[in-house]
């Protein structure tokens, strides 16, 4: 599954950047797998913000070559969720809390095909800490997965149907219009949808033509549903499908979270002008 | 020109790290190259600010080692500019859009010597996306260079001399003093100025003496020209010689920028005290 | 020490990620040992927080593989303090400025054996800058020996006695309880204290009882003290272990720091309730 010569992990965390979470994670798997490649795909997942994380981490997978997804987005670290190891239908591992985390980027992958509970896994650091997992179990079980042992010495089998699933919410079409909701906000304030461009289509929305949007508080905002940020003014808002294929709405060189007041999960509508 | 035992990328955005696009630009890359390091430059230049990113990179040119340069600061993604790849004079390979970016750290490499328009280049993936081109375009057309691929293979060939170029400010030498403009602030608040030291010197400014900045609104700072923060008391004005041969102005232990309301594109006038 | 195959280098400082600093001098390493992992241990200290960065540093000694430490927190770069590199009773090398940053993780490696001035070292950039010495002397003597250089050949001698030192603060046992001070604020604002759990057991402080903190202006909080952040309920105060082996002070899903009103080296006296 995974090359001897180079294997990679790919790192996603709430821990930031500040502090050395992170550094103490990569230097535990150096220590185990010095050979590893890390890439960290992002450590600014909102504190404790699963869904965020698993947004991100699902959103990523298509651009991910073989290789072990070591993902700690853990506000329940030290009680009593289940710490995990899966191995998805394309091969590719993951290793996380199973809080949700890491469902649908193991959906994106083929789906869960096999899972371990490595709580106890003979491949932790002892002792283990009550707060610090990232490095205590995540790190080293994912470092083994990266030099090769098999997922089954890892820990101990679970049914891959008992682990936690997480739903990502789905636009409705409806009257005239598409009923979405907010997935994820990025650091410019682009607001992604659980909205695809067949929803628009569906409910009769074209490419090119102006839209209405309403926000959670009931007002209504003009923009237009175009292919980029240039194909409207700055400050001006835009409906595009973005990088991972979804529905999103920006303003040009502005901030679209800010302008509608939109934070994650809230709704938001979009019907023709 | 890159050795194939450990070829090297070095990656500058606007990107931030809260998002995971670094990340995943960093997995395209691995996918393509893995044998290829990528060094991250920085991803935090201000958001669109082209000049920024382009002095950031051509004052680090002369530490980087032989290898590809990827710069992606794209306010235009989706319009109308090109992307492209350059050779320098010096063997070093530059990738981004052709918006100005790359044309400082070109001059600073031996200048533009090959270009190519990679758009449609057959290293990209696709679809390409309408807002994502590190990821689509610029990451992989990197990767295959650093893997050894001709650039001549990249993209369509594009005259050296028809790049968009962007000209760095320059200090003027007048009355008594030197006129000169911010060119970029950095995390701690130091001012870095488009004069280096010869400028100071025709102005008959010397090293250790007094001196009067008068900035773009008219008001007047005590400082000293010194060799370095220690030669001044904390909370004190300085203005050195920086790591990197300009001129900068700096508050001991604090923010030059806050303290004379500066930002870049700003004038700065230094005179003797 | 150091294999040939894959030397590691950890890097630790107040650059930030915002500027090139920290780019830069991964780009100086990969020049000149382009074999060498470089693991950035965190590049959020505070400026010039010399205190924290020793206490992280210390703080991840146990975790790091063999290797070169380059640590760089250097308010007085320029003056007259150190450049120096260290080698530590466990083979780990440490290099940065002489102003105790280095200190206490010498001696979480078993105490400083060897040392040298690298200040005029052959391995240094030249010019060296005033200003960066990270990029200039640090970074350059790291990649050196990360190479397999001997540390005495990277500077001159000096004596191990000599080196500046960094005695980290330690808690007291008192009437009924623990007089603490604050060593370091993460960026959840959860609070390191320079206490262990024997000071509280020495104090009488049972795990699963209720406490008083009493902070520095005299309020009085109650907290309890408990293995881990899901034994209280959100919001509420709790004492623990933490990942270090230290005593630390949180809000289940808050900020303790700004709860408590604390800062670095700040007293807190823990007592029962």
């Amino acid at each position: 599954m995974i090359s001897p010569a180079s294997p990679l992990v790919f790192f996603l965390s709430d821990y930031g950047l500040l502090d050395e979470f992170v550094g103490v994670c990569h230097a535990v798997i150096a220590g185990i797998c010095p050979e590893a490649k890390v890439i960290d795909l992002t450590h600014g997942v909102g504190r404790h913000d699963v869904l965020a994380g698993a947004v991100i981490l699902a959103g990523a997978a298509a651009y991910l070559p073989a290789g072990v997804q070591l993902a700690v987005v853990d506000p329940d670290v030290g009680a009593a969720r289940r710490a995990v190891a899966i191995r998805a239908g394309n091969g590719r591992l993951l290793v996380g809390p199973d809080n949700g985390l890491l469902w649908p980027a193991a959906v994106a992958c083929g789906g869960a095909i096999e899972a371990v509970d490595i709580a106890r896994s003979r491949f932790r650091l002892q002792p283990v800490s009550a707060t610090f997992h990232g490095r205590d179990i995540f790190a080293p079980v994912a470092a083994h997965l990266a030099a090769g042992v098999p997922l089954a010495d890892a820990g101990d089998p679970i049914a891959a149907d008992e682990l936690v699933r997480l739903e990502l919410p789905r636009a409705r079409v409806q009257d005239g219009g598409v009923l979405a909701h907010v997935v994820y906000v990025d650091r410019f304030g682009n607001v992604q949808l659980d909205a695809v461009h067949d929803d628009l289509a569906a409910a009769g929305l074209r490419l090119g033509r102006p839209l209405v949007l309403q926000d959670a508080q009931g007002r209504h905002h003009d923009g237009h549903y175009v292919r980029t940020f240039a194909d409207v003014r700055r400050g001006e808002l835009l409906v595009y499908e973005d990088a991972q294929g979804r529905i999103a709405v920006a303003v040009s060189q502005g901030d679209a979270a800010e302008r509608l007041g939109l934070a994650v999960q809230d709704e938001l509508a979009i019907g023709p002008a």
